[in-house]
Order: structure tokens, then sequence, then C-alpha cells
């Protein structure tokens, strides 16, 4: 990219922009521009030129012609949810971007009821995806806390994960297709609804986490699956990781509908419960729980009582809910993590993913390593232990030392897992990608970037610190 | 590509690969390379200079720097087992290539219990990793009838799909991670087992049916599923198109581990009556049939009666099985239709998706276009109509006059399908690639191609005519 342009520069492009989506759509004032150029959890940004909302695939075809045209870098932004600086501008002193948000692209399509799919705009919310499906007797299976402000378009470009992933995969494995923009104002369109088309690249995959640095996301095609409206939940005491783990394993085979198994432990449940006013959830204490979620047509409770019982699970172990209100009590125990482990300073927070068999290593390894790098702090594990997935918090460091993140990253890159699970590499992990990748696959990864996007127009230093 | 070389090209490449892979792995007596140049059905092929048959990761990067330093293309293959000739060399006159044959590299490590995944190298048959899953009390859930021969990087190279992709996806969706050798010799490597891995791009689901042109998968890691011994399959007879898929449509929502549903017609049901001898499967005629089976933990088929009884699908048109024989004798109605179509006389086949909701239409529009195209000839329709998948067979007109297969295949365009569903493009599609690619999407493939492969050494000619 060019050096920083003068003011004429963003004067001459605004004006090229609001002859695209309009006045209204081009911010430039700073207190306008303000929401869209920090993240929500206040830890990235920095100035943006301007923030376009444009209104079509065709006008964010435009902006980006434009902007690769005046030499300034296009950050692609939906519900601005993300965890990792990935849709907020870089730190001042960077080459100069603009924030193409998405938000105005809210058309939705009428659910196809033949294929049980769904066409969305990027700027559409999960949460008014779910109620569509809903309304067509379906189910979108992918589900996370912001739902309300999370976009359709920044879901795809990060792969989000959510609870579901162990029925139903990531984003990746509901995206039919993705229409997008690339870096030279091309439109690659791929809605038709094809589950099945094999005719060279799938791109629409390829854009799929690629966290707008190969192209911007404005719609997707998508797939519903069958509502599941019968549900149980169980939270089940264990006496370690491990046995957590070989529980899972049994339950992944015998239990129908199984959909979320997620861990937590002694420190967390303490934390919840004094923070939240909770009482105990079983009758004894236990080192770590899981909460199983099960859904299908009929009522999956008994498949499930079923290995409990033959695996002697003990009673005492053992809560179980089939009703709405019950089972959401219980999942509070696991969803008030977050909140609880906030209330105790600004956490150092890690997502990484074992190798499922390393799960139980790393969870031990994980409290030494802590305990050495970042001494007096608390430590708070927990996440979905089904797909080896942990979230690492650590209160007590200030947010600027890294020492303790970098440490629990090394750790888990020795025992080859992923630095990240579901967050993505944004601007905060770019220094840490080579623990995760080998040289080859940057190598490849850099290709691929330069052979869609050569100028390094979209999402500049995402990913890569520098192509 | 360079021209094509003299012998001492071949001669002294024989010698560098030799010192490779041993002399007894490299093939260049003419009739030891024959069955390697030709595939199954005979319609593709041409002369390699040799044939390459490396044991392991390090050896197919060897082999690859070796062909790529001397100007020689690499055509990957596996079991030889595509019906579109992506894994055999080009016709004579074309630039120079060898075979790799990935069939030593057949290690299957022990199941991974804990993550319900395994690693197989490229060369493992699908039979033999369906019987490790099974050995371990999981299952893998793509299945062909090439399961004897296909091997798994075939089957990852072409992103094979099968009858239960309704449930499961198709191998893209089993995919976990791959190695594979690049055009440069280097090698990917993603075998860890992580569900979730948002560190950049997903090269290995790019490599997922590339065909052989961007890499060559040299092992995977894939999921298993839990094993579903409990199964019901039921042959129903309807009056249409129309007819079947809003019946697929109640069944998606309604039954319980809904695996599969095949369409065919009354034309290829008395075909395959007469060609194997069999009596009707229902007490009288209807126009078109599907074959649907359902797979649990639990018996599902008190599931799929109640919604057949509601629906209020007559006795007469219903046949159920439950045992594993009457499954196989209902399932053989389908299943006969290749070699009874086979036994008219060579088919032009095409297999193609169409959106779900345009199925029907492109039913009867294609039997006008067969008509008008191709006068007298027979043309049997069935498929996988849960998936919009629909297998064109035409026996009449000579193999080497493609009239109706281009006008199908623009049938197929204008309803906005694929031309290929499940077999890719290799050489035999190449000129109708357009049809299903935009010149933005076309561009963007050929960018890829180029940035991983810039000299063309993998595959040339397959998917693109020319880079």
């Amino acid at each position: 990219m060019s050096s920083p342009p003068a003011a004429d520069v963003t004067a001459g492009l605004a004006a090229r922009l609001t002859d695209v989506v309009g006045p209204a759509h081009v911010l430039v004032d700073p207190e306008l521009r303000a929401p869209f150029e920090t993240d929500w959890t206040r830890r990235f940004g920095g100035p943006a030129l301007l923030v376009v909302r444009p209104g079509s695939t065709a006008e964010v075809a435009d902006v980006v012609r434009a902007c690769a045209g005046a030499g300034v870098g296009v950050v692609a932004q939906g519900g601005n949810t993300g965890l990792v600086g990935g849709g907020v501008p870089p730190s001042p002193g960077r080459s100069p971007v603009i924030v193409l948000s998405t938000v105005r692209l809210t058309g939705l399509e009428p659910v196809d009821n033949a294929a049980a799919q769904v066409t969305a705009g990027a700027g559409v919310s999960l949460a008014r995806l779910h109620a569509a499906a809903a309304a067509a007797g379906l189910a979108f299976p992918v589900d996370l806390a912001a739902r309300d402000t999370a976009t359709v378009g920044g879901m795809v470009a990060t792969n989000a994960g959510g609870v579901h992933v162990m029925r139903y995969g990531s984003m990746r494995a509901q995206v039919v297709g993705a229409e997008a923009v690339l870096a030279d104002g091309s439109v690659l369109s791929r809605l038709s609804g094809l589950v099945k088309d094999n005719t060279g690249y799938d791109l629409s995959q390829l854009l799929v986490g690629s966290e707008g640095t190969l192209g911007i996301v404005t719609a997707v095609r998508l797939r519903l699956v069958a509502a599941q409206p019968e549900r149980v939940v169980a939270l089940l005491g264990v006496d370690s990781t491990a046995a957590a783990l070989a529980l899972i394993d049994v339950l992944r085979r015998r239990v129908e509908g199984l959909e979320a198994a997620e861990l937590f432990f002694d420190e967390g449940l303490a934390l919840v419960r004094e923070h939240g006013r909770l009482a105990a959830p079983l009758p004894r204490a236990f080192r770590a729980y899981l909460v199983v979620e099960c859904g299908g047509l009929a009522d999956p409770s008994e498949s499930l009582f079923e290995v409990l019982a033959e695996l002697d699970v003990p009673e005492a172990a053992t809560a179980v809910a089939t009703d709405r209100a019950g089972r959401a009590s219980l999942w509070a125990y696991r969803e008030r993590h977050t909140e609880a482990i906030s209330a105790l300073g600004v956490p150092h927070k890690l997502d990484v993913t074992l190798p499922q068999a390393r799960l139980a290593e790393f969870e031990a390894a994980v409290r030494a390593v802590v305990a050495e790098t970042a001494p007096g702090s608390t430590l708070v594990l927990f996440g979905h232990a089904g797909d080896g997935n942990l979230h690492v918090n650590v209160v007590g460091p200030p947010p600027e030392d890294e020492t303790v993140d970098e440490a629990v990253l090394r750790l888990v890159a020795a025992l080859s897992g992923s630095i990240s699970a579901e967050h993505g590499i944004g601007r905060a992990k770019t220094r840490w990608l080579e623990l995760s990748r080998t040289a080859a696959e940057l190598t490849a990864m850099r290709a691929v970037k330069a052979a869609l996007d050569p100028a390094g127009v979209l999402n500049p230093g995402v990913i890569f610190e520098r192509v």
C-alpha cells in the first residue's frame, strides 16, 4: 500500500463513495466513525479514513474498486463482535483504511423448504436467521452468545463455532455457497444451493475463515436442519478431565442426538456460584463437570439415562432437566463463566484446541505453565470438550503483559494444538501464527493471498502482519 | 510446460526416480504402465513416460521435485475409479507426464477413539477404512460402489459423494485435515485432528475436490461417526417427481436418522427388472419410486411408519424392510440401474445437480431435450434426490457424438445447476466448465492454481484445458 494519504485523498474518496452509496452512508465525522473503529473488548482498533455502509453487493464492489484505486485498504465489519481485532482498523500509523460495514446487507430470502436452505445477506443477524428458520419449522444449528449482534457475514468470514459443533460442525459446515466481492471488485456468486457441485475449486469454502482478507462476503446460502424440539440437559460431576473425556467417548457412540459436551472445573464453579449466588448443582463437590445436551424429534432422555446407568454414574453426580427452565438453570453454571471471570478483572483470554487425546495432559500442563509465568494469577478453564476446545482465562497480569499468553500458546503448539480454535487470528495473534502453521503452510497461504489480492487491499495486517 | 522430451529425458527421469523409490517402483515397460494409462471406463487415457509408486510422503515430494525440474507433469492416481479422466494421462501428443500412483501409501493408524477420528494414507481403500472404523465400533459415513478399489486420497481429491450425503455430507465434510505435497515439493501436514482451528486459510479444504491440480494428497485425517446399527429401508411408489420431493421434505423434518432418499422412474425399474429378473417391488406400478433409508442406535422404523401413516401413503405404495437381506433386496431396484443401463450399450452419463426446487422442472425438461437431440435413444434417470443430484443416462448416440451431452448440460446451466455433482471436471468436462462457473470464478480459480503451481506441474489439462 502507498504511504498515508493527505486529507485530499480522504476527501476525494469520500466524494467518490458518496456517489456510490449516497451521503447518509459515508461517515467521515469522528463521532460517527468511533463505534466502528474500536472492537467491543476495547482492546483493538484505530482510525479509519471513513466508514461506508453499502446497501448492495454492487455497491460493495464499487467501494472496493474505488479504494483499490486510491491505495486505501478495506476493513470489512459485520456486527463487530470479534475478539481478535480482525474487523477494526489497525492501530494509528499503519496503512490507511476505511471500514466497510455490512450492516445494511440485510436481505433475507424466504426459507427454501424444498432444499432446507436459506439465502441471507451478510448483515443479517444470527438471531434473525434463527427466527426465520424456526418459522419454517427448521433450525439453523450454529448458536453463540452474541446472536443479536453477530452477522452471518462475519460468522462466515471467521468460521464461527459455538456449542453445537460436535453435532453440526462450525459455520463452514453450514455454508452451501457464498457471494463475495474480491479485491479487484469482481463478484463471486454461488447462491443456488447446490449441495453437490464438483466443478473446480470451492471458492466459497476458501472464503470461510479467511477473515476478510480474500474477499468480502456479501451473502451466503446456508443449510438448515430439522428442528429438534425434545431436549435433555445433564450436568455430570467427574473426578478428572480424563474421566470427562472417557464419558464423552461413550456418549458419542451410544446416545442419540448428542449436541454439546461442555467442561468446567471446581474453580470456575466456585466463581460462578459466588458471582451469581447460585446453589450447588450437585449434592457433593467434584473436580470437574460436564454439561451435555441431546436434542431429538422424540425425547432423547431415556437413551441418555440408560447409558449413564450402564456406566454406573452415581446419582449424586447427576442433575438432569428436560423442561426449558430446568435446562437453562443447568446451562447457567457453564454459561456464566465469562461474566464471573470478567468481574475479577480484565482476563487474558486464550482460545485453543488440543488433539482430543492430549486434552487431559494439556489441562495439567497449562496449570503449571500459568503458575510459573503468572504467579499469583487466577486461572479459569472451561470449554467445548467435545471438540478439544478450551478457553484459558488468566486474571492477574496487566493486559499489555503477554508473557502468560505466549507461554500458553507455546505449550499448545508443543502439544500439536491450535492457537486459535474459534476466534481467528485477526490482528491479535499474527505474531503467533507460526506456532500453529509451518513455513510451507505460511508460504502457501501467502501465495493464495497474493493471487487474489496482490495489492493487499483487503484487511491489511489481519492474519499476516505483512503480506 | 516444455515441448515433449526426447527418450533421454525419460531415461534420465527414470534413473532419478529409481534413486528415490527403488527400481521395483518405477515402471517404464509399456505393459506394466498400461493399467495406469487408461481409466476403467476405457474412455480416457494416454501415454505416461513412466509410472512411479512412491512409498512415503517424502518420496512423493522427491518425485514431484524431480518432475518439476525435468519439465514433466505429474498425474496423481489412486484406485483409478474416476469417471472423468482426471487420474489418467492426457491423450497422445499433449505435454509429457508421469503417473504417480498412491497405491503404496497404505498406512492406516489405529482409530483415535477419544476423537472419533482416523489417519489414513492416500492409498488406503474405502473398504479397509470401513472395516477399521467398524472394528472400533464406529463408522465412516461415505460409501460408494467402488469401495474395494477407490482410495481415500482419490476420494478426497475428487470430493466423492455417494448415497449418505444428505445425512453426513460428502468427503469434504469428513476431512478434518490433510497432508499433501505441493508443486514445489513442499509438504502441508494438518493431521493432528483439530476440529476447530481458525488459524488462517483452510488449505486442507482447498485441496478437497481440486482433482490433483493443487497438491497430491498423501494422507488424510477423517472424522468417524457413531455406528447406526438399527436400520429401515422403504421403497415408496409416487406419481411424480414433485410428489417424491414433497415426501422428502416431510421426511427430512420428521424422521430420525434419514440417510438416503434415492429416486428412480418406471422406465428404469422396467429395465432393472428385465435385466435382473426381479419381481415387481409393489402390487401396482407407479411413475416414480423413492428408496429411503434411516439408521439409528435404536430402531428408526416406528418413526418412519408414523410419518408415512400421517401422510396417508397407501399400503400398496410401500415396501419396507428392516433385516439385512430385505433391505438389500429393496436397494437392488435402485443399485442395479447402472448395470442394467450398461447392458443396453455404452451410455452417455451425465451427473448433475439442480436446485432442489427445480428438480421436477428439470426432470420434465431433460426428457424433452433428449428426445429432441437424440431421437430414438433410451433415457434413464436416477439419483440422489435428497441432494438434487440426478444421473442422466442416454443410450443410443455413438460415444464420440456429444450433442446430447452438451444439450443436457446447457439445460442444467440454464436452471442454475451444476454440470458435475460428484464426478468432477477431470479431462472430460473442461470444455463445459464455463457453463457452471462465471468468468470471475474462473479467473479466481486460475489465480489460485497459478499461485500454488505456477509451472503447471500437477495434473496439467485437468479442470482447466489450459492454465
